[in-house]
């Protein structure tokens, strides 16, 4: 069993904390699913995750997930969950500040790999 | 696989959708997950879930969480996760909406029963 918290975890103050674009920080943990806080700005890649759904809860700006057959456009009080398997491109033209849900170990690439793979189960 | 979603789901435009309180509404799932959305306004009663533990996402207004050694309080744009086994009590001086998340199947006073437990999987 996890410690019971002492505190709630403001989820702007977490994401004011980090440095940079595109690397997932972990903010808490619900089972074996982690909560993760991202700051995105520009494009992603296409990428799927063949074993897990993925949520998408904006906190500011607006993001555009691009499908192979459309977009999503999900705005801040927003969620969205991309089944798994279906190929997906998260986009923001200006800064976007976001929660993922997820299960631990989930790659933000999915099993494309390659340089836009960020370090995983950091907290912060 | 689920269907693909075709727009984002937003949070306070369903829970404004609900009428009364303690009536958690599902808004979508993740996995074998659920994301609910109530409006919460007085006491709960003390119960706790022994196979998982419980995300409150608060939405509008203040929520305070009772534990049997104090207390936590949850605002807007905040995220508390109760461990399994954990005894809690919601309580809402004024009006809070918040969303939960959750496994499919878990029951709102947990193992208690009683007047309080909510129809289950009701979607909105």
């Amino acid at each position: 069993m996890n410690a019971t918290p002492s505190s709630a975890i403001n989820l702007q103050h977490k994401v004011s904390l980090i440095d940079g674009f595109w690397t997932p920080r972990v903010v808490a943990e619900m089972n074996d699913y982690q909560f993760k806080v991202v700051r995105v700005l520009g494009d992603f890649i296409w990428h799927s995750h063949a074993d897990t759904d993925e949520t998408f809860l904006v906190l500011d700006g607006t993001l555009r997930i691009d499908l192979r057959d459309g977009h999503v456009l999900v705005k801040p009080g927003e969620l969205y969950v991309v089944p798994r398997g279906v190929e997906h491109k998260p986009f923001a033209e200006q800064e976007v500040q976001l929660m993922l849900i997820e299960p631990r170990g989930v790659l933000n690439t999915g099993h494309e790999g390659g340089e836009r793979t960020a370090q995983n189960d950091v907290w912060i």
